[in-house]
């Protein structure tokens, strides 16, 4: 018997987690749940869209929730109120606000006898079980994450808002010189500025003041002032045919020191080129969702991290195959 | 109370295994067993070299042993033997016989109710773990281990038996065509040849027949027939000079598709560049002891290997502190 997943949500991740659902043989898709029902036409053949307030009816008919909304807008209530009714899996990405959201997953999970997996993507995510497990084979070091080339939506949005800004496509770089220092095992101090700077691809509106949204976007605090930021006016056009993907990547690299006077430089590095980021953080979801069933099904109850599933519970053959064909 | 770690054997990865002690603050070194127990001197204060038969009489004051000794020559006995007496970890790495010994340190293990981590280095170990995660996030998709640049000890060893050969150094060298179409995702089909070159520098004893040898290097079966070997004769000096070091690398990398059509192209690698293979490998060790003690503390009975262990059993930390600070 298939894995039984809902998608909770439908922007580019939820699309993205149905066509991930594909790929795995192990799952199908029972049904997809939105808001705004009447605009959404879910590729699998047969699978229909439900109204988000009445995903209650689904309960044991689907396995595992796939929660693809927003960490800003949808996940800080959906989540927990999900977690109640079935085991989930999110992306949750708010750094600074993952131990509140984890409390209250935690307690709703528990209280409904379900497995809720969250901040399931790259970064947290992927990127995280590398930190983990690079401080703890090199604990003298230093980590670094990197992100980028790579469009941010978050900082996308932010010049969105700006009066006068039709749209906008920001693009976070790595800054060659500290990734060079970092992959030297130098373990430079960076601050911000000299991990990442910014390039911002804007389009004006008509009449707009280009000086002043330029200037505007470089002081923006938290997004943009503490970062050597660049702004180009470009065409709808321009935008529309160079700048249409959704492509990320990043990087973390942890240099190390070990044996006799820790004389010998150790270097690990993780990295990502992806073309799209969306379609990849679908793709976790979907492999964490299989773990979170198997967990489910072993009589887990509350929230897990990355950081508490051991590897063989993301794929579906035996322990004993797994040893033979990928140990 | 620390972690009381014993290491078996003091080769290059026992030496190693020594220095990564001292860098985990959780940990002390209690003691070192060898087989030529006069020949060795640990640089920590106060840590005492014994006999490897009369390991026995250090129950209980043991918490983890390190196991150092070679997978060809020591680990099939031995990390059986001592699973039975005591938590273990080694690093056998013949990946064709892993099955088998797991099952024997598995069975000593439960015998004796303590904990086995096996095949705990960085291939089999670090990279199985990419390996699994990367396959569940992108199922469609192909895997490639590249080793090097890097000393290979097992090719070295085998140029050193051949008549006429005084010393030896094999560097094994990824076919950079075959890294660059992996890396962009192109997932072609690699022979053996097409993943690695081999490049032996080779010191000849006076009046050796070199022809002979170079002819012999190139067709030896499993370790050169098969490979682009070149083969370049140096002297004692040379090899001294700029062939000491025991330096390592090598990367997982895996190109997926997602998405409509598949037609997302999605690259993850995982590498390392190494100053000190086996430093690096002890290393793991070390950190593999804190999860295998920790593992035991909780019940756990048996042999695991990394696909068994959540990441969080790496680190000292609670996981509320991990969640906040790595994830």
């Amino acid at each position: 018997m298939k894995i039984r997943i809902g998608i909770v949500g439908y922007g580019n991740l939820g699309r993205g987690a149905e066509y991930a659902v594909m790929q795995n043989k192990d799952m199908e898709l029972a049904a997809v749940f939105s808001r705004r029902v009447t605009d959404i036409n879910p590729v699998t053949p047969g699978v229909k869209v439900f109204n988000i307030n009445g995903a209650e009816k689904f309960i044991g008919d689907i396995d595992v929730m796939l929660l693809c909304g927003s960490s800003a807008a949808a996940l800080p209530e959906q989540t927990p109120a999900f977690a109640k009714m079935f085991n989930v899996v999110d992306s949750f990405d708010t750094h600074a606000k993952i131990p509140e959201h984890f409390a209250k997953v935690d307690a709703a999970a528990k209280a409904g006898g379900r497995t809720a997996f969250i901040s399931a993507g790259w970064d947290p995510g992927l990127f995280s079980v590398q930190r983990v497990i690079l401080e703890s084979v090199l604990p003298v070091g230093r980590s670094y994450s990197f992100y980028g080339k790579g469009v941010s939506q978050g900082h996308s949005d932010a010049i969105r808002q700006l009066d006068g800004v039709l749209d906008a496509r920001q693009y976070s770089v790595p800054v060659e010189a500290s990734v060079t220092a970092a992959r030297n095992g130098e373990n430079p101090e960076l601050t911000a500025r000299q991990l990442i700077r910014r390039d911002c691809f804007v389009v004006a509106k008509d009449g707009a003041d280009k000086t002043d949204i330029e200037r505007k976007i470089k002081s923006m605090l938290h997004y943009f002032a503490d970062y050597d930021t660049t702004v180009t006016f470009i065409s709808e056009e321009e935008l529309k045919k160079n700048h249409a993907g959704l492509p990320h990547g990043g990087f973390v690299v942890r240099g190390g020191r070990t044996g006799e006077n820790e004389s010998s430089v150790q270097v690990c590095e993780f990295g990502l080129r992806l073309d799209s980021n969306p379609e990849f953080t679908a793709s976790i979801l979907t492999a964490c969702a299989r773990a979170t069933y198997r967990l489910n099904k072993e009589g887990a109850r509350g929230c897990v991290t990355v950081f508490d599933v051991p590897p063989a519970y993301y794929l579906a053959e035996s322990a004993e195959e797994l040893r033979r064909r990928l140990l």
